[in-house]
Order: C-alpha cells, then structure tokens, then sequence
C-alpha cells in the first residue's frame, strides 16, 4: 500500500500550546521541509486562510499556500492547481462541508488531491468540516441525539479519500453517536468514526488508525451486524439495530480496519 | 481495465417476449454455458426468486442458483457463497433497496460480488432497487418532482462497484428527474442515471454505457457545473444549480462516463 496519510480531526485542534496534533500532520508533511496547502472554502470567514498560514508557519513549515477557492471556476486556476502539485499536504479547514464539496466536488481540485493521495505522494487533513468531507460517504448535515433515528443523517458523496469509513466530528460536545449510528444502519460497508474536539484519527496507508489529541474517537463498527431496521422504519421513528461493536479509544489507541482489532494506547502511570 | 459489466436496469423489464435486456444478460454471462445467480432479497415476495429462475431457464442458461439471502447471518452460508463463487452473473431483483443493503452490506457476499467484478470474473445486473444499491452512492429514497429541493432526496452507501454514477430508476413514470438533481447537487462528482422501465444501461468495463431497451437512460453530467446552493439551501427549499448538462439516450445510445461524450443510437429509417 502506497496511499499518503489521512488525518481527520475533530475541529477544534490546539493551534498555540500543547499542538501534537498540528505537529504530527507538520512531521508527516517533512517538518522543515514541508510544503502545506490550505483549503479554507469549507469558511465563510475570510481570515481563515490567514490563520492557519500563521500557525503552519509558526510550526516552522518551509512553505504554506492559501488556497481560498471560493467558486467553481476557481478549482480551474493553473496557478493553485500547481501549488497543490508541488505540496507535500493539504489541509482543509472547517465551515461547512457542504460548501466544500458543492465548489470543489467533481472538480480538477479533488481529483489532484484524490490522485496523489492515493499514490502516495499527498498526506491530507482536514478538520471539523474538512474532516467530514475526506470519504468517500459524507455526512452533510443531521440532528443530534444518541440513537439512530430515520432521517437523523443527510449523507453525500465526499472527496472519496476512502470507503472505510464515515467521519463525524465534534462528536462529543454535540451528541453525535445516533447520527453516526443512522449513517451506518443504511448499509453496515463503512465503520463509523466519531471524533472529539481537539482529536485526530490518523490514517495510515495501511488501514491502520492512531489516536492524537486530548479527546476520544469513538469507533463504531458495524461488520458483526446481525439486524438493521432501517428499510422498514419511518422517518423519526428509532431504527433497531443488533449487534454493533464500539470502542472508545484515547490517544496512542489504534485500530486495524482490515482485521477491526482495537488496542489501547499506553497507559500513563498516574503521579 | 478488467472490471465485470455492471448492468443496472429500470425496473419492469420485459420477461417474455422482447427480452433484450434480459438476453443481453445473458449472453454478456456465457449464454447457454451461462451460470447465473438471483439475489431477490430486496423483495418481500417469497416467489421473486423462483419467478427469475423460471426466465433464466427459459432464456437457456446452464443454470440458476436462487440465494434468498433473508437474514443477516444468511450471508455466510457457505454453499451460497460456493454458489456466488462459481456464477457468471448475478442478478438483483427489485424491491426495497434499504431492504438489500441492510442485509447483505458488508457481508463476506457483498465483499465477494465487489471483488469478482472488480477482478472481470463476475457481471452485476440489478433491476429496479437490485439497480439503485450497484453504485458506492446509492439513492435509498426520495420524492417525486421535477425540480431539486433540499431533503427530497436520502442518500447511503450501495455495494460499491463503482464511484462514476448514481442511479436513479422508474424515472420517467415516478418522475425523479428532482431527486437525481438533488442527489448530485451534494457534490457533482458521480454522473446521475436516470433509468426508464424496460431499460438497462449496460456499462462495460471501458467506462462506457449502452442503452438496451424500450425506454430512456437521462444522463445528469454535473461536471461542468457552475454553482450549486445545496450548501445554503433550507429543508424544501429548492436548490439553484448552474450548468448541468443533460442527455436522453434511446436503444443503442452511448455514453463514455471518463470523457462525458453521448451519441445517439443509430436511427431506424421510417417504413
């Protein structure tokens, strides 16, 4: 396997002190070396684009590319298609994915980000936002609650990085898990990754998730599914499903998506 | 290129006489040395199956394995898989295609359809919902319209042959042309089929469709697309999409989904 990195994050990440996860996507980048493209499109706010330039910089990355495409005709400009050639990773902000993906779905952006990702030659993250579009299925919006609900989860293509899994974020702080669940009660394919603020998933080329952050990922993993009720519920009715395995990882945890072996991260001894 | 045909169809094909779908099939599977197996697991109709066994027979196939896959655990009997391993075809019936996912997603049978079609061993036709779960992006529900409104459309993760299209069936006598805009509208990167009754579009593993049958395949190309609002749009809200290029292709049309060229069939001369 010869896929780049993919690094979802849960918004939210350490921009100042205490960045291991900035600092990890920065390392796998070439430190020194590396050349780092931000997409902030998912943001209606302009500024950050600036932002995130600061803090890459601060992290002491050799270059950082603001690539602020704000239509469609902008994923055609030669110019930033060219800075997204030469980058060793691409970082796509927060906002709202469905942003993201309606200007640079489909587009000359995606399909050079999808390539040399899958060639191995691109590490990608994204956070919040950035971190809901990287699969291959998105959830584009939904409500929050802890049980699946039909009707709970708009789900839409995504980049199309992996069709492993399906991100959701600021799981946590906004009671994401049955939205998460609906998502997967459609067709148990993809595991379901629901990640905390100030958390990361990194996903190795092979298939192999670690834990960075000061926050869980929840692993939802539907392969032993003996019984889903979706095709029956109505919308807003609670959907039955049998048999779905979690595990609730912190950092330096892993999970093996081919074998769907969790392990713990090494526990600290207390002071 | 080495992927098996993918052969999604609109529904209600005809199954006595003028059979060109269902003879093309089978011919693509081997004609008389033909083994083909029927998934009629998206039906609720105990007689489904066997009603497919007694069409396949009488259009001279070899031989017809029926796996009514029912339950979850259904999909790791090992003779049924002995069955998939060994069939040239399979066929899905129609149905409810939540039904489908829901049973066989994820499962050693979902995972071995995949894998023989993507290796060229194995064609896929599905009708009706056995043609909405063929794609990564499958289209579980939805409303009739003919316009694209936030909420009309739900979409989940189907058997994944392949990321190009979604596809969309009854759609002239449903009246989905809405729902297959909507569904694109997310992001405009898989292409919208929109199948007809009695029409199949048969994709080769060239990336390139031919249309067979007595209705019409309506291509939705999103590729060009200017704007979409989908990323602003409310529930029932219409959504603004700028540049989508559309094609209604007859019998013997075609469609190369890599450079997004149609042609018309060659058309019969009046008597």
């Amino acid at each position: 396997m010869t896929r780049g990195t993919i690094m979802p994050i849960g918004g939210a990440e350490e921009k100042l002190g205490g960045t291991v996860i900035l600092d990890r996507f920065v390392d796998l980048c070439g430190g020194r070396r590396a050349h780092v493209a931000v997409i902030p499109t998912a943001s209606r706010l302009r500024k950050t684009g600036a932002r995130y330039e600061r803090v890459f910089k601060k992290l002491g990355v050799r270059r950082v590319s603001v690539l602020p495409f704000e239509e469609r005709s902008d994923c055609e400009r030669r110019d930033w298609l060219d800075d997204l050639e030469r980058a060793d990773g691409v970082f796509m902000t927060g906002g709202n994915q469905v942003r993201l993906s309606t200007t640079i779905g489909g587009s000359a952006v995606a399909r050079l980000i999808r390539e040399r990702n899958r060639e191995g030659s691109l590490h990608v993250a994204g956070t919040s936002a950035g971190a809901s579009i990287m699969a291959e299925h998105m959830i584009a919006n939904g409500e929050e609650g802890p049980t699946p609900q039909e009707g709970m989860v708009t789900l839409a293509p995504g980049l199309g990085l992996t069709p492993d899994i399906i991100v959701d974020q600021h799981f946590r702080q906004r009671n994401r898990l049955g939205r998460l669940l609906t998502a997967i009660a459609y067709n148990p394919r993809p595991i379901g990754l629901g990640l905390d603020e100030d958390t990361a998933a990194v996903l190795s080329p092979d298939n192999r998730i670690e834990v960075v952050g000061s926050g869980a990922l929840t692993v939802v993993d539907p392969s032993g599914m003996d019984f889903s009720s979706m095709d029956s519920s109505r919308p807003g009715e609670p959907v039955c499903l049998i048999n779905i395995r979690m595990h609730v990882l912190l950092e330096g945890g892993t999970y093996d998506i081919d074998s769907r072996e969790a392990r713990p991260g090494a526990v600290s001894p207390r002071d």
